[in-house]
């Protein structure tokens, strides 16, 4: 390729640009790592030092960075540079990314049952099971296997070694990350003298549109119903999502988190990374839960959620955490004090 | 299907039915989603608000929900409805499910020297390396790899794209959801002049009868002797379970949780979910551990234990997290000040 | 095998033999299930005990055991023991272990375009794209994914099932187990509305040399810049590396530990089981944090670092907790005592 005008740039997706709109751009990159050719962004006034040291091309930058960045170079005056960016990612992607061709490897193994549209794209040795329905535009990658009776809706693409089992469904617009488990069985058993005996699982995986799935994830079926997974959440890499677990609309969960059985939560919650929350639990819309914590109840007010111990150096930790151990102790003895002393 | 007379469900699976013996039923279901076709169970009065509500065909009960139930359609009492229903989903399984055809899939690679029963059934694009010895009815599914020596017991299940490494071995009647890694090499090292010198891994891993590994956990193989998996263990999705540690029988260990190498818990164990324990440590049978625990010592008396920070709102969290670091002064200050008052 | 003779392991290890040169090894072992023809170590003296039970043909000693040792039988004395095993099991490796044959399986999926070295093993069921480049003696295990333009260098050895993404290059003597997943996109969106724009990542994943990477660990391509792992890096099972991250050399991350994008963590750090480290964050050198902490700042000052709630029995740790949640009114009310007393 040989690069992308500026001034188209801006033609398409909008932005005040001051500057040559014929320099043309080959990358969008950082600025630590720009060349005269490469368009950056700056999201906030906070990073405006780095503006002085890039050599970057061009820059994206919020209106109060305007004339600091002009001073440098070109620029384009947007009032989210983020987002900006974010739309300017993904139209470069389609406009210079070489998307597999559409057709079905012939090393890949079909059941004759499935129907796959002609657009759709199924890699290598993917194994594709009876009656899955895989819509337009979709692009599976190589090694994936869906189960039977699974559906993958229109310009949905999984990446390699994705494990999309039976009874799965994910709507349009997803993406799927390698390694992936959408639909094991979920962790029921009845409790008998000590054993465990397994409950089988009947339920599938709905997914909505608009979702992302990191690597590695696991999204179990459900025992009965099905787990559902709302419109626009996204989910990183590691999350365990429990059977029967219900996550609104535009939630974001964070890497290692983990999510037990028939939980429900909100739409617009953000979950950080590595939290954990308990089974059979409510939590609320706009509830974000900050990293690291264990959620052990409902939470049904929206807001801002931590638990988790501040880290220390292991010297002083020993004494706190040994002393914590009495806390309990500590608050009779300072009621007996006050007890005396009034 | 035609669905089950609940007059033979009674007669296979037990239980006192009270209704019409000669009502179809053509699925298991939860109250919520039934349908007058829909059997489902109710584990303890504590939901007895739910039994009016559903349209159920037939419910499973507890005795002393047997008027209520009664009052509105068929019912099966039994003192443990949650077991009952267990039970009676396996068999559902075995009734209506399609196992898989036994045989090799012609696009599996197997090696000559692996010894596969005739009636078990190898799925598509499948490994299975040198040695390797896999016992009647299993089912491997497509893209397992099996590494060459390991075994493999009567009527045990691989979902797709399971790693069974060289020198692992299971059971009978196990169950291994996608993704699982048994048999990874485990993390040793010898630490020299800042750097890790890498001891090779010589153990296997050894899992007994009845157990169920979950979706994208991992099993590493033991260093010298073997990591060893007892009989009705039950093992959620990403687990991780370092080299050599023994776990004993009919240990439950919910997702995301870790156990550090060379740690031995006891039988009857619950550890559960994203809870850590340390290496080299032993947990007695009985021991429990709630969710989000991190253990770092031994524990020899049965019991339930918690170390998780409790979550709060996090202005709150602020505040205390900020004087916990003090936590130490403030109880030496409580001490002097009691010294004080004495 | 027929064993090897003691005398060519110390002529080719070194230590100083005491015993039976001729005496034969069959296998490298723990004291515990040793046999006559076994070799064991005993790392410290702390093990004594351990060495008169042993029934193993020769230890591995350090100096302070020698006495010990010799009156039970053969015996290496080396000033490290864990050290000298360590070696030991690898030459052990090279010269007992059936290293697969250089080629490609007939089998595998290989693009036209890729460059492998003719002393490379490409396993069954690979699938290798284009542009990719593949060094000497490379082992390659089945169902790999090579994503287009990778590059993994002399002497690596992938096992199977992993996916090794576009744009990721390892270099030499490297170790990734089954089931990594190298090169998915971060976690990368600007929110806008409620709801989240996906940032297409365009970066790669840089890793050194001599770096082992566990089973199910994840390492996310950068955003615009790579993701970087230094040389000498080992990192467990089921860790997840976030995009944009830097990991210095000789750094070691145990199992189920995270690392959210764009932190930055120094060389000679140990990262323990189950810790959480936040984003945007710098670990200095010789950082060490302990099992179960959740990392939520910068640390600069070299250091052990712990951050984890201390395990009781649920009883006690129910009234504590509770009492945590007004740590931060006790001490005010401490201060209003202290300031009436004085």
């Amino acid at each position: 390729m040989n690069g992308v005008a500026l001034g188209e740039i801006a033609a398409q997706l909008g932005g005040d640009l001051v500057g040559d709109a014929a320099l043309r751009i080959n990358r969008l990159g950082s600025l630590e790592s720009a060349t005269p050719t490469t368009l950056c962004f700056i999201a906030t006034p906070r990073y405006q030092a780095q503006l002085s040291a890039t050599r970057a091309g061009c820059v994206v930058v919020p209106p109060a960075l305007r004339e600091a960045a002009v001073e440098r170079g070109a620029a384009i005056v947007t009032p989210d540079p983020h987002l900006y960016f974010a739309r300017l990612s993904q139209w470069w992607v389609v406009r210079t990314g070489a998307r597999p061709a559409p057709g079905i490897h012939p090393s890949a193994q079909v059941h004759a049952s499935a129907r796959i549209d002609a657009s759709a794209s199924i890699g290598p040795l993917c194994v594709i099971e009876a009656d899955v329905v895989i819509g337009a535009r979709v692009v599976v990658g190589a090694h994936c296997v869906i189960g039977s009776g699974a559906s993958i809706g229109d310009d949905t693409r999984l990446d390699a070694q994705v494990s999309f089992g039976a009874a799965s469904h994910i709507g349009a617009r997803g993406i799927i990350h390698s390694g992936a488990v959408i639909g094991a069985d979920g962790f029921g058993f009845a409790p008998h003298e000590g054993t465990w005996i397994k409950v089988e699982q009947f339920g599938g995986v709905r997914i909505g549109d608009d979702v992302e799935i990191g690597a590695n994830t696991c999204i179990d079926r459900g025992a009965l119903d099905d787990t559902v997974i709302g419109d626009g959440v996204k989910l990183d890499n590691q999350v365990q999502v429990g059977h029967n677990v219900r996550i609104g609309a535009h939630t974001a969960v964070a890497g290692c988190a983990g999510i037990a059985g028939s939980t429900t939560i909100g739409a617009y919650c953000t979950i950080a990374g590595a939290v954990g929350i308990g089974g059979h639990l409510t939590l609320g819309d706009h509830v974000h839960i900050r990293a690291f914590s264990g959620v052990m109840q409902s939470i049904t007010r929206p807001g801002v959620y931590t638990g988790t111990f501040p880290i220390d150096e292991n010297a002083n930790w020993e004494k706190n955490a040994a002393t914590l151990r009495h806390l309990y102790s500590l608050r009779n003895r300072l009621r007996a004090l006050e007890k005396k002393s009034s």
